[in-house]
């Protein structure tokens, strides 16, 4: 039974979209909808969106964020105003008509993302230099019209959080932009296991209206990249489109300097391609809803639920949950490894006799077979450690998947035969983005921000490189 | 200064309506935005609905309510399947009917409520009675195309939490959507300080597709009613429309029972009109973001500054604000009694010399001298003590203004002098109901659960009464 259930899973190595699709179905993280293109996040996807955005809030408001709620429908004349943006974006919004029967005068669409709400906000309440800085942020759900959907990947409507900013000068807004990029790096790092290369994205690819995009990008186990999370540097073109001014302290208008950062339930989607393995999910154990299955053995014989219900209260101070269901201990196993629970207990009456328990890591199948009195002890010390380990092995995956290239068709061979990120020296111009996306099929990732030098020349047109640019193939 | 602040909020006596509208801007609780009817709920009042869904969703999970997410279109078909539901619900929904710079081959509207998107996911993922119950909740916002809008009363979109569950058996079902009533009245009561009528619907009232629908009714500081949540009991008609059926232990084939209840940003509207006053917001210290304001009088002389940041430290167990910006004390009283800051920390020289301060309370704006070394524990008392009051004076003014009538001509003269709850009896024709909403202005806001009789014969028509009914004029 175990084994069936296990088996329903496609191994990774065979085909990996496939493997991806069987974790979210089967772990019930997400459904399809009616809706094309639409996602249903199912419990047990919402918990872990739940954790994240309970810690990233919690590092958000430690530097001074407020939460706050912006309409959804951003008028079209709005949405026009400046004009880079509404290039970006025009082409992939739901538009609203009718309200009711009526037809609207102006129509509408659902947001993309609210940069021009927020500047209408910031015209309307900034005023003097004592309103700024502005550190608004808001969590909600976007709408853009995809044709290829993928769940968590990339999906019609999907949840994130959107932060927009107003500062007095250009130095802070800077500032700014660089130290949500740096929390979104740690908080990864430290609560999903998955090292990030930071960095400054080509003007190709950044974010439309911006004048800087950082960003985070992950390899994923496949060897595909995956950009995690921007932090958009707008300048003042927003504040002189919008006109959002503020009377200075010598009384001279001022334009304010802006700000945007979001990261989305994509997060969930690179937890499963960083940590995942053949047997489903493996969630970091600070991220995980549930962190322990207490997993009866014999549970009709006398005293093994009523032992494995006296764990989860010994247990308290962690995430427990017991499976009293009446299905067989292989069937909880196999559960409890797709849906990725960090530790599994197994508890029955030999174990009873013998005041002992097994563990099971989820990560390393590891088992550790302890006194019940050190239960809580010992669970307490390998929550750390295996999130420490699984970083560690993420960061060595990627590290082993990073190449580097100094010729095209250096940067030709390693991206047909080796899945991974392509180091490369770059000379800025965007016709040898364009010709290496052609070739090589690879996009520019980021310029990170560690200062690395291969050779003095553009991998593909030879002149004097500006640049080193992590290149992949993304999601 | 302070004055001019102040009276720039309107008299509730003088005009209600701007009084509310005063506090919502003032307090910055909201602000209208460009779009009509939809409103910006700034941090001041973002923070407020974050507390009350914090303290909602853990009172929920108790119960063992899974949060998940679902999509925000609607396609129009889905939305027809429930004949009675979309005649409630089409008049008042968006449409979306391009996506990108294509018209959609079915037109999708905005969710105004989820039942026929959790009755598709139940239809697709019910299958065995070890399938239920199913308890799903979500936070999002939904949009109803409304005419007139208010801040937090009624607004074209709003937030919300909508709970959708799914039963083997009716009376599973009538027992949930009563514990989720029960939730709503006890966290209204214990969070808010705002005492609740409970009842049922009358069938003109309930809603659209419902077998039954109870509802929460609070009484506002004007005398109007303000349905405040609600829960309903759909039994199978949704299943049998949707086709819901799970195979019993017997191998049968059986309709699966539901339910759904809600409650929105409207709780908002509640508290301002509850508990406000002509000096601002007041704010239950439970809900409060800020429970405490540290005023430091004579800032700039030494040592003053740092010893409010030290009382902030003392009252770390609390959520404490030290208002340091360099505006004068008079300003910074006047600020923290718009806001409904329940208590205000007064720390000068002199203060400091007779190791004191100055606590006042912003609902009764009692003055308590004393010592900083009782400070913290003052505070801890007050907490509950002015939280409890709070409650009892907002029954006692409900009480007062609850009337009865045994005839029409009463109830008129009721309706007409005295704003407020009236009882009378109903013989249970919705003849009567549409007579007395035309004659008297008041519409039928619930059968109370308390068992309650006046008269024997219905106020309206002379015939035998069937029920008490709670009426009123209301938001």
């Amino acid at each position: 039974m175990a084994n069936n259930f296990v088996e329903s899973i496609t191994d990774m190595e065979v085909d990996f979209a496939q493997w991806y699709t069987d974790i979210v179905k089967k772990a019930e993280l997400a459904d399809y909808s009616g809706i094309k293109g639409c996602m249903v996040i199912r419990p047990a996807g919402y918990a872990i969106w739940e954790n994240i955005q309970k810690e990233l809030d919690r590092r958000f408001k430690e530097t001074g964020v407020e939460n706050c709620y912006l309409p959804m429908f951003i008028p079209e004349g709005l949405l026009n105003k400046e004009k880079d943006h509404v290039a970006g974006f025009a082409p992939e919004v739901a538009w609203v008509t009718h309200g009711g029967s009526e037809p609207l005068q102006e129509r509408m669409c659902v947001r993309p993302t609210s940069e021009t709400l927020f500047c209408d906000l910031y015209a309307h309440i900034v005023q003097s230099y004592r309103d700024l800085p502005k550190v608004y942020n808001q969590w909600c759900s976007v709408v853009r019209w995809e044709k290829t959907t993928r769940p968590f990947l990339r999906s019609m409507e999907f949840l994130w959080q959107e932060g927009h900013t107003a500062h007095a000068t250009a130095k802070e807004a800077e500032e700014r932009t660089i130290q949500m990029l740096n929390i979104y790096t740690k908080f990864c790092e430290e609560f999903l296991a998955i090292p990030m290369i930071c960095g400054r994205k080509t003007d190709k690819e950044k974010f439309a209206g911006a004048e800087a995009t950082y960003t985070i990008e992950a390899l994923m186990h496949d060897g595909k990249a995956l950009q995690s999370g921007t932090s958009h540097n707008f300048g003042d073109g927003f504040a002189k489109a919008f006109n959002i001014q503020y009377t200075d302290k010598e009384n001279k208008l001022q334009y304010v300097h802006q700000t945007s950062w979001g990261v989305s339930t994509r997060l969930i989607g690179a937890v499963i391609m960083v940590h995942g393995d053949n047997s489903g999910l493996v969630l970091p154990p600070l991220l995980a809803p549930v962190q322990v299955a207490i997993i009866p053995i014999q549970q009709k014989k006398e005293g093994v639920l009523t032992k494995a219900y006296e764990l989860k209260e010994k247990l308290s101070a962690f995430r427990v949950k017991v499976d009293d269901s009446d299905k067989s201990p292989g069937f909880k196993f196999a559960e409890q490894e797709i849906r990725g629970i960090p530790f599994r207990v197994e508890i029955g009456p030999k174990d009873i006799a013998n005041n002992q328990a097994v563990i099971v890591r989820r990560d390393t199948r590891e088992k550790i077979v302890v006194s019940l009195d050190e239960l809580e002890e010992t669970i307490a010390k390998l929550i750390p450690l295996m999130q420490k380990e699984m970083l560690a092995r993420a960061r060595a995956h990627r590290d082993a998947h990073t190449y580097s290239a100094v010729t095209m068709q250096q940067l030709k061979e390693t991206a047909e035969t080796k899945p991974g990120f392509i180091k490369a020296m770059w000379c800025g111009d965007v016709a040898c983005e364009e010709k290496i996306k052609e070739e090589a099929g690879l996009s520019s990732r980021c310029m990170p921000f560690a200062n690395e030098t291969l050779s003095e020349t553009c991998v593909c047109c030879g002149k004097k490189a500006k640049a080193l640019v992590y290149w992949g193939k993304a999601y």
